[in-house]
């Protein structure tokens, strides 16, 4: 079932405003048997305060199981099913160094590999190349020309950079040309489809161009491509649900992801406190906000609990000043779970809330794992989160007669 | 969504050990209102520590509201969506007696009956024939003999046997053959589409020949034939896990089920100590074993409260014995509820419990019907029940990027 063909048919307009927070990776585990996760140990007076008033629920990012990366983990929080709308990962990298997929790209994943003198890899990540000496060859093979075509290249990290073909008639399938061994050659680009023909071609063009810019480099002297991908094509956030929307993100990838739904971004934010002020300031002009906090991931992936407990702490701090907003749905929630334990994503279910005049309050007196496990929302599949925030916000007409 | 699309590309490997309990029918009611269920009245200390350490949940079989026979509700444990993989009665009746179908065989479920001197049926099951006539008659009817097709002939019980063909070409299509009433002749097998046609010629010789041998009996002197079916083609577990199972069953139906996902049926356990000295046995050369333990069920069926609690207790008893083997993950659970208070399988969600390292513990203590509708898990479609254990052995990569 696609949510969409009913929030298309069923959304209504009015002037409440829905606001949600995503601590991104805020769901954990304990550390040792019996002990609080990093939300049970934090000290969050006015996230549990919202949880006593609102509903809680434990959202399935994709399906139980499965642990998500941040592309399809945002994607269901945005009502986007991640199994049916699937990010390339070239589309993905791009996206999270900021660069602005149009309509005619192809992006692709680039590792800097080191070829022998027989043009067999010897290395496929260039002797694991630092960024500092990565960085300036990327942007020396912005010197490839290709007719027809434009090409942009972008450094990434260490042996990785992400290439760009934006032209027209370009389909995204192409094979990865990385063999995945040493010894041998890096694979000729080779299209999937019909349509991606003309792409292989290019492809095969840049790597040679590539090849001779980059001959009298030691470790980085070729380059292999992985994850062709076009720009995804998802319907926008005005089409399928009628709200003008705005992103407040620190990092380039979240306002990525928030861009490819229709999502305006606005502000330049560096810091928690510089994006509630943006939420503040672009407060009567949109509809519907997300705001993504990163450090909860963060903090998480390093395996820093009593960090990542900080890190909580400080984002239960700002709670207030967005209810002096006087959102119509506030929510809090996260895209996954990164229990500090784990030291990665993981698959449990995330702690969600959910506050407006006209939620069904639940039991819950706190915003944890152990309190959302008897929360009014149950257990859901994060799709289904938007279809709530609409309807708390007295957005959504009634299905049938 | 088929899961097993996610499986088979995230899944990982390593050297942990998944454990599977599947207690059939474990899941009960009171006899009386107000009164336990059977999980409650019995005294389990080994199940209700390891809830307290794991995570627990209410799994749903197939869907709310439906109860399933051990063909679906085993599918599910297994993680094969039990609306998707559909095992035909004639393959199930063949499997639940220990046959093992090979790819070019198509099972059949016959009745002996009664014919009148007209030919018209009198009695459908033979006047309810004892096991002790009609397997002697069944064996008789391995006298048949079909030009280029292999026939096995195996007794069931009372008025039911089985017949397998064996050999190229024969679909699994074939309209039943029993009208459904007395006092008209069998219907003549039909096939119900053209990759069929050489099977329905094939079993009208059969019933004419089988009626030949028959004619001077009493009571079973003809045959219908229904449920045709050919042998189930369902990915293996090696191919969507990437995992080495074992299975350890009493009872040919659970080795047959297990057998049609690519487990290894290992050891000819007579009692429930016997399979654990099995799994024990096997530990080194398995990553995942299935252990199917039959009288919590079978007792269930009989209505027989205190003898499923008596059950419950030995299967108890075992917990510490599997535990000291050092599962990563160990899961007990049922394939169906078996209530004594209905004497059948029936669609309650069945108590499953699930501990390693990293579930996310809930408040649950004691393993039980009434706990887990408080447990992390929350209620989840069985089908979900692999990936979840699949990542909690940390055997799972991440969805997208």
């Amino acid at each position: 079932m696609d949510i969409h063909k009913l929030t298309r048919e069923l959304h209504t307009k009015n002037d409440s405003k829905i606001v949600m927070l995503v601590a991104d990776g805020v769901g954990g585990l304990p550390m040792t048997p019996g002990g609080p996760t990093e939300l049970e140990a934090a000290n969050t007076p006015n996230l549990d305060a919202l949880a006593a008033r609102g509903v809680q629920g434990a959202s399935i990012p994709v399906l139980p199981g499965i642990s998500p990366g941040s592309g399809p983990g945002h994607l269901g929080l945005f009502g986007y099913d991640p199994l049916q709308y699937l990010i390339g990962r070239g589309a993905l990298e791009a996206t999270g160094i900021g660069f602005e997929l149009q309509e005619n790209d192809v992006a692709v994943r680039c590792n800097f590999c080191t070829l022998d003198a027989d043009g067999n890899i010897s290395d496929r990540r260039a002797g694991r190349i630092a960024t500092e000496e990565s960085a300036p060859l990327a942007i020396s093979l912005r010197a490839v020309k290709i007719p027809g075509v434009e090409v942009f290249v972008e450094p990434v990290k260490e042996h990785r950079f992400v290439v760009v073909f934006r032209g027209p008639g370009l389909g995204g399938h192409v094979h990865d040309t990385d063999p995945q061994a040493t010894g041998v050659p890096p694979l000729a680009p080779r299209a999937a489809d019909a349509d991606s023909q003309k792409t292989a071609e290019i492809a095969a063009e840049f790597v040679k161009q590539a090849c001779v810019l980059l001959k009298d480099e030691k470790k980085a002297n070729g380059c292999t491509l992985r994850g062709f991908s076009a720009k995804p094509s998802l319907p926008s956030y005005q089409e399928v649900y009628g709200l003008k929307a705005a992103a407040i993100a620190v990092y380039p990838m979240y306002k990525g992801l928030a861009r490819l739904v229709g999502m305006d971004i606005v502000g330049e934010a560096k810091t928690l406190q510089e994006e509630v002020d943006t939420l503040s300031a672009n407060w009567n002009d949109y509809d519907f906000f997300f705001l993504h906090y990163k450090y909860t991931d963060s903090t998480g992936e390093d395996g820093a609990f009593e960090e990542k407990v900080k890190r909580i702490e400080e984002f239960d701090a700002i709670i207030p000043q967005v209810q002096a907003l006087g959102p119509a749905v506030l929510i809090v929630t996260g895209d996954h779970s990164t229990p500090s334990y784990l030291k990665s994503h993981s698959w449990h279910p995330v702690p969600t809330l959910l506050a407006s005049d006209c939620c069904r309050p639940d039991p819950c007196q706190a915003y944890n794992e152990t309190e959302c496990i008897r929360g009014g929302l149950g257990q859901f599949e994060a799709k289904y989160l938007m279809t709530l925030a609409l309807s708390n916000a007295g957005r959504m007409g009634k299905f049938g007669a």
